[in-house]
């Protein structure tokens, strides 16, 4: 397989996805993105990383964070974490109340924003202050010393963000938050906000794909097993309600955010990030969704 | 890896779980099974079959046929299926009718009760006689001849069926049933009756994990993408509510059914089924899940 | 008062609306009435029967037919009944499955639909041949011996019944329907597809107006006590999800019927009957409602 | 009727209930109330107020406050209240997101607390500081001119409402609040954390049963219509929800507080008030409903 042919061919193929999704509205500091941007980039653990085009350009990574904050949580806090969050598909929007009330506060995976404030949670607990921890971690494991924080886009979410501060709030009333809701959210929006672009997002998820073990550093970040169980989460919870649609045309685990960045893992071999900022009516980034398609169609690659 | 070597070990290693949990209750015909038995085979892509414990008994696959009857459809009626029933996992219980109102009577997906019998009315409207097609299939990719249901529990669960009937009725008031109810609970109930062995379902299975082609008569099935498909529902709605804790502990596509099997798939390698009655908690096999884990874990082999 | 004048004016008034809604277009049978029909009657404890309107028009009386079945199963069978069915508003569509299965079977309260079923299957159990057991007890408080079943109607509501069917089935799943689920269809269907006129139907219900006493025969049908439950039943859960709507306009226990049939009661004074086929968005009659709001606001009597 | 009569062999009969129910658990300040306090009033229109029990002890009167304030509201706002409010049971806990999810954002009634924060809401607009405005509502209907607030009550709910935040954020995210969430929730805790005794109740409710008009200022508070319109909404929506067994067993408008007090209204008659702390499991004084049973069945009073 020629990767660079494969992804520079895709790069033009999904080009007319372009015009056809608008970004995220609800934060206004993203509505203004040009939808016309996309970038694919692979990291394989050999080393190498192949990308098209916007692949300079860093975006906000949003949920993506998820992952790698759940990846930390689980190194340092094991399997505890299950007794505070649940690992099952959720089958509702990733904002939704209704679930959370149903099953007493007890967030139906870490990947819907109910779960990941409880992760936030467990993380500050653990790590004090975990938002720019997960900087450190990015940092390293991408090698860009320079990737930050957007706080302009971590405040406009603070602001527009009473949804968050209700599933906050109502875990709190169920016992399931520790720290003040107030510092829970600031660290949860900071994560959100971080800037990068596909290829520091591809290597920095390489360990992933490495069963754990950094490529970069060597250090094995997680075990065997919990590397597959993060592959895992991606694969059933990491694509809002779209899980089902994501396992069924790419057939990779993969985490979305709604800046239109996705993350996606070929455990053994290579990790695909793909960017482009207009999202479909589930929120995962449109072009994206058919780029890691035709990647994973005409490479014969996937999990399944 | 020594595969007989590793399966004798667990199917020592999970008897401590046998009398842990109990058959399912609510047909009568199944609640009295010994919940001592076990039984585990493994099929290779090579031809060969390894089998460890109660593995010449057969016992009723309940809703593993419909991982059969929806690869049947799929092969003859293709895409269409989707507009029809969904594909998502459901986050609820496997025959509840909350989602399905919800929803507007499109069921979740093909794996829960209700998208299951949306697929026997495609099928009934397709092949006709689609439970003894079915039959006629598993014959044929098991190689034996003398497969067939047991009407006993068939009756049994028509008779007390009101559950099935309820969502078959519903969605018929919703447009998305084109046969009369009791035609469609009929096949429905008689392709859950079929009784195969563990062998006799690896071998059966076996032709999703060779991407579609039958490794018995070298015919292909299904395109290498609807085998994908294929795979990825079953690990993303294979198991009930427990889709999540399936994947984070087994880590490959698996259906299973209230009769205590459940078939998995390891792409491009093997399928392996595995039977014990008790059930936990969300309708698995106990012994099955436990066996299954051990089997992933200790070979190192997953999706993952 | 003058309740001549009065009917008659609101009668009058009430024209703008009779085409502003249309009838039921699920039932077949229904769909064909003219939305221009309008009649009042209004029967006083005194004797009396005033009427105004298409009075002499026979119609469906559907759901109405709930509070008389519900009135004879508590005559005959007492408060057992609420082990069985609960006496909540619902909040929900008549027709919801929701509620109910978060509810295990136990239907919300008696005037939903699932309410209804079991009412109907108790009466069943204890009065036999219950539909036609109401048609006389109709033809006697009514004084009209040839009121009547319209088989066209029943049998139209049962080919096209399978939402009612799901709500049988689960319950009878849950064991909350002790008859076979075809047999309790089916008279509820009969009893649904009687046909009273307004006048009819105000004597009618004059019994739960004078406390639980027949003023045509003086017998006493039921006690002072049950009465009060009746009325207290009909105003919080008569009118489908509108029965806030109904008791903030109109301040009187009401049940209503998809033929577009209402009926009211003034506990102590007088019981109202109003008929328009064309239906609101919840489904009660749009020219009825409006009139019961002008009765009971201009008389300047209600509840309140 | 001799209400003194009434009233004391009340007091009497619903002593052996006292013990049976615990005082709210959920706010720390009212779990040490004595659960063996009781009191009923009965204040008439033509001035007279009759009293048994503690009569003279304050209780917190809670959720009571929502009627009172809703009354303030529907005087100074008028109609315009419902476009962010519906008026129908909710047949959900009174502090459930679910429905207020599913109904985006606008609360099923103004009684239960989404709907209350609603109306506080718009007090806080239309009135400025609304609780000290209801406060001197409550002390001149009652004529006590020391009902004061209880602080320490208030910053108990303030530091425990994580419930009430969950619901007012989600409000505030649908665009249904327009003052600051922490302005909204201080105003409803305030005005929850009012302290009054049964007579001082009774006195204070008498403008709902004199349609309107203030049998102590002569003022008329609310148009006919309108005090009509509370009325029916209490009866529907006043009782959390058990608002079908209040008026199955009670048959008045009613609405209750979890400081075990509830305010009963026969229009056109007089209004009642009855407190003991102990609750039932759906919120509402066990032996206030008691109470009031007893006085509705014995006096063959009530609205149906």
């Amino acid at each position: 397989m020629n990767i660079q042919q494969l992804i520079d061919d895709i790069a033009r193929d999904v080009r007319p996805y372009l015009g056809q999704a608008a970004p995220a509205a609800y934060i206004p500091a993203l509505a203004g993105e040009d939808p016309q941007q996309f970038a694919i980039a692979v990291a394989t653990l050999d080393g190498h990383c192949h990308a098209s085009g916007d692949s300079d350009t860093r975006f906000s990574i949003q949920s993506i964070s998820k992952a790698f904050m759940l990846a930390r949580v689980l190194e340092v806090y094991g399997d505890s974490l299950w007794s505070r969050v649940n690992k099952e598909p959720s089958g509702n929007p990733f904002n939704s109340l209704v679930q959370l009330e149903y099953e007493q506060g007890i967030p139906r995976n870490p990947f819907i924003n109910a779960g990941a404030l409880v992760v936030s949670d467990i993380a500050l607990s653990q790590l004090g202050d975990c938002s720019t921890a997960l900087r450190e971690f990015l940092r390293e494991e991408s090698g860009a010393a320079d990737i930050d924080f957007d706080q302009h886009i971590a405040d406009s979410e603070a602001e527009h963000g009473h949804r968050n501060a209700a599933l906050a709030h109502f875990m709190k009333s169920c016992g399931n938050l520790h720290n003040p809701v107030d510092s829970v959210l600031s660290h949860y929006f900071r994560a959100c906000s971080l800037r990068m672009n596909v290829m520091e997002l591809a290597r920095a998820g390489l360990f992933l794909a490495n069963h754990g073990r950094s490529p970069v550093s060597g250090e094995q970040r997680l075990t065997r097993s919990q590397a597959k169980q993060i592959n895992a989460i991606m694969l059933t919870c990491g694509t809002y309600d779209a899980a089902g649609e994501f396992a069924y045309r790419v057939g990779l685990p993969c985490k979305s955010g709604v800046g239109g960045g996705i993350l996606a893992i070929l455990p053994g071999r290579m990790s695909i990030a793909v960017w482009s900022p207009g999202l479909d009516a589930r929120g995962n980034s449109l072009a994206g969704l058919e780029a890691l398609d035709r990647f994973t169609t005409r490479s014969g690659q996937s999990v399944f």
